[in-house]
């Protein structure tokens, strides 16, 4: 018990995970020997258990590792690490007991519990398969040190270089990694925070500079975070984790095929099989670009009408019905996309979860796409051009020219239509502001307040049926047993490990989409309103310890997972500031500058042959600086990498060193032999004799040729000789 | 001598290089010392020599490795690769003899010779420094082979994996690149060369069809490539050989750092200041451009003015002059270009030779894209649909109006000028077909004369000579000393090697260079003659057989370089591609269909923004796709990486087991610990008391909450006891 390192918090009682165990839907008996099989698989691996009640159909088994095997487990890792290259010095037992970081010894015990057994795990799947019963396995959060962090976090502007790694060491990389990137996102924020402002100030909206400047910051923040995964990767030992790739357990192979390489019995499923179900994303892309589409285009032209066109009666009540619809329908919409989007994944079959993360991403992605994007885009490409041709024929049910109002009156009105000049700013504001701030107190404030009302409610039920148990009958089966037989000193603990076990699973992809999301809207229309990076960077500012908050408060401790990159996330953040440079251009020139207006306000004097010459400079522009940049950043080596890439030249360095050493006595002998043969003075001329001798002896004629010169002095003698028998300058001797 | 490999050839009489030295130009004494110098060098690594005269100013140095320090070179060069990740096995001192290829023995030894005395190398730096004598390091040609495959190749079609394999080993993997990429581009061909012929004969030019299936196959070609590479990297042991980077003899450091890492002293340029430098590359591009422009497009408008529009005496010899105005001032041009491109390429000062290469491999292909295609993009965007607005300005010195021809007759010819539409078609011909076969020529035949005639040519004026000497002066100044001192036996030998030392130095780039301009005409402009894949197919079937027949005959033999990839080159294809799908799309819009035309020939309706839409599509048609077919591609593992990637996984594999199997006696120790305590049959109230007593004890909480329960049996049996204590089905209770 003494090895147990300081890292480990006291108050956790030494209990590294936490494993939920229920018994309610399953029969007794079946439930017992289960749970003996749980407990033996455990302890075989070399956790010790501790069984205590949860909540009425379910047990928590504490695990702790025995420091002796988790030495092991933890060698055994870094081995691994060090063959794929993770790790550049080969590991020895004995050095396996330097420091290891928090997460380093929960992601070693997630892996002593999780991993098959061929590779020394217990081979408990939670969820799935025969450990159905096993719901869960978390490990414990530290709350003094989250209470803290949350503390002094909320005084500083920046997280210091230290505080991520500290985010590291207790959550793991892949927290790690959001929390850099959403650092890094809001350092860079500043520069586009203030020169925005000051563009808004001076200039206005769609101004040239502007969105210039943000098309180049764009491209400069995404190549500079490229380079910042690499220097991370570096600094936290992650580089090239992804080539240690888990198998899906979901996998099915079609068949089973010996590898001729390995010889091993290998489940494969062909690639070109899966190609084609893959494409199916094409039929899924256009029904959720329709079926989004379609809603979010009828609710604004709902929204149009009632706004802009009606004018009868209840138009104050009527013109809620858009919002509300949007708010129903596009959430309702996008769960039924985002549940075809899994099952179009699942049935993808992929082989890696890496895969078919990075798969599902990408059909989340277009998703979001569509439902945060398209209003936008249907504003400033569809409504403003269009308009005044459009909205005539929105008056489908000739609502406006109903007996409420006069027919005179009606035409009047239509005729009067005007295109909304700020409607694209307003909306531009409603998504980069209210929107970021909504969705704030929907992602954290809500369900915070959610699960204290929820804990209350507990709590007095309880105690309300506490007052009951006194009068009544113990054996009732209402009768809460949270408390059973908790030892007196152990209740304060057992509670919070209980509340603990009531939190759902982080997924740190979901905050990765939001901060995606938000970036599209600064790459995608921020010349509109040059105040939207001023924005972003306040509610990043509020989010990034607002997110920290989530973690420690409203979600159970994730496991510890490594990774090198923050996924396919970076891609779509290229992708979008790829798209920026098209919408950034084509606003540019449909709003900016004194626009002629038509009658009902529409611009009149956009060319389309301009607008597209115009779409394709800025585009190939992008692409043109973007190559340059990644060009030159790729120059410029993250000091993490460059001391990485030392210890590897000194590694290499050494063990070559040791190779040469072991020659120098060799040579030694050899150089022997050559002064030796300096040393005998033999003349050119009975050399070449031996030459000649040996020819007559038959021996082949390359054995001929190499004996005329024996050692290189000879060679250097016959050499003087044929250049002193020439003529110093020919020149000269040719006047003669 | 025994031990020599069979693959030497004998004829060679066992030569691994002929080190040129010349001393011509310098102090006889002085040049003495030096070739003591160098032979005392190349001996002091382990290399054999043989002295004999070149010509009348240069000595033959022949080198042979001694067989024990080439096995110890060879076995540092392994333990070197797999230091770098290029090998996956440690190689060991003892299966360093498994057969080397002809390749790995003559790159060893071109290291022996070259590389700095602490990495073991004998420093001899041609050209350069204090060895500015030495004027050529080369192989010798292995004759008798290289005849048989000319003779070999001209009766296959294809060249066979084991034919690549071959060439592999004989030049290394630099020209066996090479030639694999011709092999695959030539066999890729087939498809487009029928596809091509075919919509040729039924659709004519300008065929949608056929230019989708173009750019399709164009990205299919470089992705397959790019795989192909891979997989030949994979096969030929050279994956990640890029990680070994020579470093430059020219690099001037701009100051001495201490390397924190390895506290080496490091000279170091910094990245901005190389950065700065190469952002005159811009205007460098922007010379290229006009220089060459304005010379073709001055040639291009004095050709129409000639052709088209003047009709005044000497006409046929007029035709003329714009012709060779190119041929004379395009390559003068091209020259002077080229070479300051090579003066701002030294002037970037580059670390790498391989950074180097590719720097000035990017400048060398803006020129080239220039001289090659703007004549082209001249006709098909400016002269067509401008020709009839232009055309008229180009009589600057009224030359149809001099009284050679009445005046009325010169309007009436200026106002019949019409443009031709053939020209366009016929210009591609000319570049596809006759350019190709004009390139052949001048690049394999015109040398291969000059070179028997400049033999003959010299055999001839040495029988003169001879003659003279028999009748006069035995020293006199003029006599050829080719043959001088020769053994009698060696006289054809060394008049091989004579012969070789003449040859220029062969540079895959150059050849390299003519494949990816000629891809260039296919992406960009077959559109308008489908007939290009064809001609293209057959010139390469030749080409590739010229090539080969070039590098034998007309070059000396390359020292074998290792790479893993046709470099720069690779980029380039993918960018001619990706402009492809521009130029084929406004190609296709501008002359496909029944365009109505004007009175002078000029298309009327070809409208501006339809043009740029079809681009902006079929642009970013292409993007998709590329993507598509990338990630399509990225699935299907190449054989030769399959194999590789299950030798690394055993040898992983193997590792693991090793460290495995040294714990299983650890582990049987502890399992019996564990069935002891197992065994003991504690009761479950006496362990409770016991963790009650030692609380009273005062241990502190978490060891009391440890030692609850004793074993993973205990634990079961206390789990077992409060399932048991839970009613089976809380409904069913409930009801009683």
């Amino acid at each position: 018990m003494a090895t147990i390192p300081d890292n480990v918090p006291e108050h956790n009682l030494h209990v590294d995970y936490v494993i939920c165990y229920s018994f309610g839907d399953v029969d007794r008996s079946q439930a017992i020997e289960q749970l003996e099989k749980l407990l033996q698989a455990l302890a075989q691996v070399g956790l010790q258990v501790e069984v205590r009640q949860g909540d009425e159909s379910s047990l928590l088994v504490f695990v702790k590792a025995s420091e002796r095997r988790l030495k092991r487990a933890v060698y055994r890792s870094r081995v691994r690490d060090w063959l794929y290259g993770i790790r550049n010095a080969e590991p020895t037992p004995s050095n396996s007991t330097e420091p290891q970081t928090e997460a380093e010894r929960l992601r070693v015990i997630n892996h002593m519990i999780t991993l098959p057994k061929e590779e020394g795990g217990a081979a408990i799947t939670p969820n799935h398969g025969e450990w159905k019963n096993v719901t869960a396995v978390f490990p414990l959060h530290d709350v003094d040190t989250n209470k803290k962090w949350i503390r002094d976090w909320s005084s500083k502007t920046f997280l210091s270089d230290d505080d991520l790694d500290q985010i590291r060491n207790k959550f793991g990389e892949s927290v790690g990694f959001y929390f850099a990137f959403l650092q890094s996102y809001f350092r860079f924020l500043i520069f586009p925070a203030v020169f925005g402002f000051s563009c808004w100030f001076l200039l206005g909206g769609y101004s040239i500079i502007y969105t210039i400047v943000n098309c180049l910051w764009c491209i400069i923040f995404v190549e500079y975070w490229k380079r910042q995964e690499v220097d991370l990767s570096c600094r936290w030992q992650t580089k090239n984790v992804s080539a240690v790739r888990t198998k899906r357990r979901e996998f099915k192979a079609e068949k089973e095929v010996r590898d001729e390489g390995t010889g091993e019995m290998r489940g494969v499923f062909p690639a070109t099989k899966r190609m084609q179900r893959q494409l199916l994303q094409i039929p899924f892309a256009l029904l959720a670009a329709i079926a989004l589409g379609a809603i979010i285009a009828t609710c604004f032209a709902i929204e149009i009408f009632i706004s802009e066109l009606y004018n009868g009666p209840l138009k104050t009540y009527l013109i809620f019905i858009p919002t509300i619809l949007v708010s129903a329908l596009v959430p309702t919409m996008s769960a039924i996309l985002t549940s075809i989007a899994t099952k179009l994944n699942d049935h993808e079959n992929h082989e890696t979860s890496d895969a078919y993360d990075v798969a599902l991403t990408q059909k989340v992605f277009v998703i979001n796409f569509i439902t945060s994007y398209m209003p936008i885009f249907l504003t400033a490409f569809v409504y403003v051009p269009f308009a005044s041709r459009i909205v005539p024929y929105l008056d489908v049910f000739h609502l406006t020219v109903r007996p409420f109002v006069s027919k005179e009156h009606a035409v009047a009105k239509r005729s009067h239509f005007q295109i909304d000049p700020a409607r694209l700013r307003n909306q531009v504001v409603y998504f980069t502001v209210t929107a970021q701030i909504v969705g704030f107190a929907m992602e954290t404030i809500v369900p915070y307040i959610k699960q204290h009302a929820l804990r209350k409610y507990k709590k007095y039920n309880k105690e309300r049926n506490g007052k009951m148990d006194r009068n009544g009958d113990k054996e009732s089966p209402e009768r809460p047993v949270v408390s059973f037989d908790d030892p007196a000193e152990e209740v304060q603990f057992l509670t919070r490990v209980r509340n603990e076990v009531e939190l759902s699973e982080y997924d740190v992809t979901a905050d990765l989409r939001e901060m995606c999301i938000q970036f599209g809207y600064l790459a995608l229309f921020s010349p509109t309103w040059p105040l939207v990076p001023l924005s972003f960077f306040v509610n990043n500012w509020v989010e990034l310890r607002s997110d920290f908050f989530k973690i420690c408060m409203e979600f159970r401790r994730p496991v510890p997972l490594r990774t090198d990159t923050i996924g396919p996330w970076l891609d779509s953040l290229g992708f979008l500031s790829w798209v920026g440079s098209i919408t950034s251009a084509a606003l540019l020139y449909m709003f900016s500058g004194n626009k002629q207006h038509g009658p009902n306000g529409e611009p009149t004097d956009i060319k389309g042959w301009a607008l597209l010459l115009t779409i394709f400079f800025s585009e190939h522009l992008y692409l043109i600086v973007r190559y340059a940049v990644r060009a030159a950043m790729a120059r410029i080596e993250p000091p993490n990498s460059r001391k990485e890439r030392a210890e590897r030249y000194l590694m290499r360095k050494r063990y070559l060193e040791s190779t040469t050493t072991a020659e120098v006595d060799e040579d030694k002998d050899e150089d022997d032999v050559t002064s030796m043969a300096q040393s005998t003075d033999i003349s050119r001329k009975s050399l070449e004799d031996d030459a000649r001798r040996a020819s007559l002896h038959g021996a082949d004629p390359a054995t001929r040729f190499w004996m005329h010169q024996r050692g290189w002095t000879e060679s250097a003698k016959i050499g003087a000789g044929i250049i002193q028998a020439q003529p110093t300058n020919g020149g000269v001797k040719k006047q003669q």
